[in-house]
């Protein structure tokens, strides 16, 4: 099979879709809005990918499933964690469908491994056909097994990266419940100011200077976001973080018209 | 990785757990029984598909998927049919979660692509890893990605045959809205007699005299289900076909315990 042609991936915060201070809290108009932007923009060649807000993450910490099995009552916490955010999911894919998109869920944990916590074996082949076939496929932060930790947790952050570096996306869009990313973090240091354009090497510093993620992110907010992409924007792929809560700005985004927000280039 | 061992695979008809007379209509309260019954029977070793019923068929029926793709307009009903399958997984996970069962869904179209309708490459890593961890996977009827059709309709039958095969399963238990297999469609011909004990030889005479499925079911009915039977049959897989809509039938038959229905072996 020919190698599939990705233009953008997508990531979708789970702190734009879910409120993330009430536990299983979808915020379904604005899963609504974002669906229909994304059938707006009509990009052909576009992965999808969200997180897990308050549906994924409260679970998982719950039951510790990042640092791995470490007794059998998290096990049960599994099937929950996974559980949940196939409902989320479900509510992101019943949006795009309504909408008419030709999109198409993937289960990460029904199709890879990670070890250590990394993707190391994704069987992609349904991915790719969806993708040779005009189909968008839509992924998300996922409860997924392991080689070494039994099972830990996968963040949508990851998974953009992985995707776009794998099938040499042009862009990645990150939409977030921010501006953009900040020198620190703007909900606790309202003066924070917004970085317009980072490069690599930009990149790199951040990662040192902010610091550990809040605990209430599994899967490492802005900081946690920023070194998972360094392999993306090494590659050369172009990234934007915008507002995902603003409106039309992912639709603009996706269209690559510009838009306020952050740029991160390899430089 | 060794391989895991399978005692059961169960299949939940899809006429069970839905009102095939109206669309998207889950009976909720059957799911959460069988549920309750799966949970009570405690069995270690089990895989659980389940099928699609006024779910899955109705938009595979109507978007002709089963046909493969012919037409663009086809797309979008792909897109349709995997997401109210999911939507109605959804339902079976939330009872078996709610019940504290360590059940995982697979996603088929996820990891799997058949050719001409049948099961090609299964990428069961994940399905292995779950079941050697002592978790539940689920499964169910699906829209699927084939090599030569560009998609299909993948039945639960299929599935269950496959997996029973595969790992080498003692058992199928296969859960449907009537008493068991009978010489002719007992919803039309109510004098049909109930059939207690098939083996291959009556399996094989059956395919013939039930004739052509009904329309209403994409899959095939019972007779496409007694097809799909064949190869766990002659491997030797013991098979008994219960009413999983009167309570308790499932959770004896899972436990082996005996109850009215039609068992069917090698011979």
């Amino acid at each position: 099979m020919s190698e599939p042609r990705v233009d953008v991936v997508l990531k979708i915060g789970g702190s734009v879709i879910t409120d993330k201070k009430n536990e299983l809290a979808a915020r379904t108009q604005e899963i609504n809005r974002i669906a229909q932007e994304i059938q707006r923009a009509d990009l052909r060649d576009l992965i999808v990918v969200h997180g897990g807000g308050s549906f994924g993450h409260p679970y998982a910490q719950r039951y510790r499933l990042k640092e791995g099995l470490k007794e059998e009552s998290q096990k049960v916490g599994f099937s929950e964690t996974h559980h949940v955010m196939t409902v989320l999911n479900g509510l992101v894919m019943d949006a795009l469908v309504w909408h008419g998109v030709q999109a198409v869920s993937i289960t990460p944990s029904s199709c890879l491994v990670t070890e250590g916590g990394r993707i190391k074996d994704f069987a992609d082949a349904p991915l790719r056909k969806y993708l040779s076939m005009g189909f968008m496929p839509v992924l998300y932060g996922d409860a997924v097994l392991d080689t070494k930790l039994g099972f830990t947790v996968l963040s949508g952050d990851q998974l953009i990266s992985y995707l776009a570096s794998k099938f040499h996306a042009k862009r990645i869009v990150v939409g977030v419940d921010v501006d953009g990313v900040y020198e620190s973090d703007p909900k606790t240091d309202h003066s924070s100011p917004l970085l317009k354009e980072l490069d690599l090497q930009d990149l790199r510093k951040l990662q040192v200077k902010f610091g550990k993620p809040t605990s209430s992110d599994v899967t490492g907010g802005m900081p946690g976001k920023l070194i998972e992409l360094v392999p993306a924007v090494e590659q050369g792929i172009l990234v934007t973080v915008v507002n995902a809560t603003k409106p039309s700005y992912v639709e603009k985004a996706l269209k690559g018209d510009t838009v306020e927000g952050t740029i991160i280039k390899k430089g």
